[in-house]
């Protein structure tokens, strides 16, 4: 039962079925890997990917889809340097340490093309390297430039186990997200986004691909000035085939979306996400005495539940405990100890289920 | 028999391994795909790679072996990012379309930075779109700047099959090389060049991972105000872990490593590449009034074997009875028609001795 933060556990028929045909794909007597990204073979699969998410998604006509590589990590840097031309600025509003990281890396970013960032709401408390994160924003939290080339949000945060439920109202501004940790774990509004950009490895596929859903104008309007490579035009122009893409990993995403599809799609997949949580919050509420999640209700995160234990000593004896029970992956950040239960889409609600039962059980012996 | 241009052919006992483990790593109960980047399962395969690579290339302990995302052509823009500080100028080498490309990007990259970049050498004949390339450079023939910040080069250029030997002597000027088709295909010595980089997917893996290997100073040297994650200095600093690097297709690139090591190495590797273009080259010019390579003897490119048939409709005969008897992969780049037969290093000589032997046969019909 494996609960790690990402990379994360893969749906097993798409694992095995990526088995299966490693070797032999579709008959042409060659791994999926040996094929040439301009062949039929190949095209085949990344086209079908890309249709997938759109239905999935319900991504309107007038959005891009695109495949890049770098993580989101790089897209923290290759969205500002598309989307801030000089003299412009962009929001970022803060509720954890990814969005901290996306505006370390923008402003370095902006000052290079000459643009800036600002921050437009945090939910820090405390500060420096003490700061932590426990909800999301309030209403009319948010101080907002109406002039700004784009607000930033991050949907989930994956170490403070806060996320969005309700996005935040740009205004006229293009509302730009991070959906990393939490993307296709629930169905969303996109036509409310500018751009959603998502690093594959918590509930799309393997790490090493990134996906972005980005509205045509955004990508039309972005800085030409910039290396081809990192313009998102260019690989709108392409059908993300400008380069050699990462192809296995793409094809390993087409596997978990039609998985996503036959499972029952989104409204499914949010009932079973629902359902994990209310399992690991439920077991949190019920020894409160023993189990401390710090997030503010309306904030709790269903991908990544975050809790502590009275001490230290208790949560290493949880964690290893758990570990000879077979679950595994469930030590906090290192930045913020505790205990951290990630919930990706491919934990079977029987996981949580497990878990939840142990947490009981381990709560009942410590109490 | 897969001739494709790359994304290529892998070792057949790489792909099987990778099919026999892929739900179970090592007795994980995971995916190695599944498992976290920063635990112990995977963080042993991905230091096999790197230092699988160190013993294969002979690299000397004053470089660092990085692993990045984005391609080779990520890197046309990456490099001089880090490189060409405010008002430096770096030098490039033209063999064939992709130092072309790298220059392109270069300029884009440079202009945003303050520096910028020249032409200290091309073999182009003609020019504009008609130009071709047929030759690597003679001495003398570089007006290389001594104060540039790096030399450019292209070890082997794909589209029009010329393959340096001798690599240009820069005086003191840092070689950097873009090795991504042909890295791993001969013995090389490494302490010649400052920076190495290669896409995985032609000799060394799959798509979806870069290799670099550079001296530690030039690593030091280069810029601080890009954001960190294009600086070389946060990959080396963080072991190519400061985000999730894309773990399925290093352990791939572990597998191939694996695969030339038990193969005897690069001496071997090399011995095989040399046999295989041997084998169709002679075949090239047994029958000169069939085949014509327009590339120059000393700068025939044992990676990729390009040439001519007397008209288009032989060409498409060619390619298309190589392919009833099971060679794909042989239709030369767009760009450029002909034929392109591509021989990386899991391309097996026998593959080769076919395709020659079929070469013969088609020669003598045609005769």
């Amino acid at each position: 039962m494996n609960f790690n933060p990402g990379p994360a556990a893969l749906p097993l028929p798409v694992l095995e079925r990526a088995r299966d045909e490693l070797i032999d794909f579709a008959g042409t007597g060659m791994s999926i890997m040996e094929h040439s990204h301009r062949g039929a073979a190949y095209e085949g699969v990344h086209n079908e990917a890309i249709s997938l998410l759109r239905q999935l998604m319900g991504i309107p006509d007038g959005y891009e889809v695109l495949f890049l590589q770098g993580g989101a990590s790089q897209q923290f840097a290759q969205v500002p340097m598309n989307l801030l031309s000089e003299g412009r600025s962009a929001d970022y509003v803060l509720t954890g340490h990814w969005g901290e990281r996306a505006l370390a890396d923008a402003e370095a970013a902006a000052a290079l093309g000459g643009g800036g960032v600002r921050v437009a709401a945090s939910t820090a408390s405390g500060a420096g390297k003490s700061a932590t994160f426990t909800r999301v924003l309030r209403a009319g939290e948010i101080n907002a430039d109406t002039h700004a080339a784009y607000l930033h949000v991050t949907s989930n945060e994956t170490i403070h186990g806060v996320q969005f439920t309700e996005f935040p109202d740009p205004g006229g501004v293009p509302l730009v997200c991070d959906m990393s940790s939490d993307v296709l774990s629930r169905r969303v509004d996109v036509s409310r986004f500018a751009m959603i950009y998502a690093g594959a490895q918590k509930n799309i596929g393997p790490s090493g691909v990134v996906v972005i859903v980005a509205r045509k104008e955004l990508v039309e309007a972005g800085r030409k000035d910039i290396p081809a490579i990192f313009q998102y035009r260019t690989y709108a122009a392409n059908n993300s085939l400008y380069n050699t893409p990462p192809t296995f990993a793409i094809y390993l995403v087409r596997g978990v979306l039609q998985w996503v599809k036959e499972s029952g799609g989104l409204e499914q997949v949010e009932r079973w996400n629902r359902e994990k949580a209310d399992l690991i919050y439920g077991a949190i509420d019920r020894h409160a005495q023993v189990y401390n999640c710090p997030v503010e209700r309306d904030s709790r995160s269903w991908m990544n539940v975050v809790f502590r234990l009275p001490s230290p000593e208790q949560e290493s004896r949880f964690v290893k405990e758990a570990e000879q029970q077979g679950m595994i992956g469930l030590k906090g950040h290192r930045s913020v100890g505790g205990i951290r239960v990630s919930l990706y889409n491919a934990v079977p609600v029987e996981w949580a289920r497990t878990l939840a039962g142990f947490m009981d059980d381990f709560a009942r012996r410590a109490g």
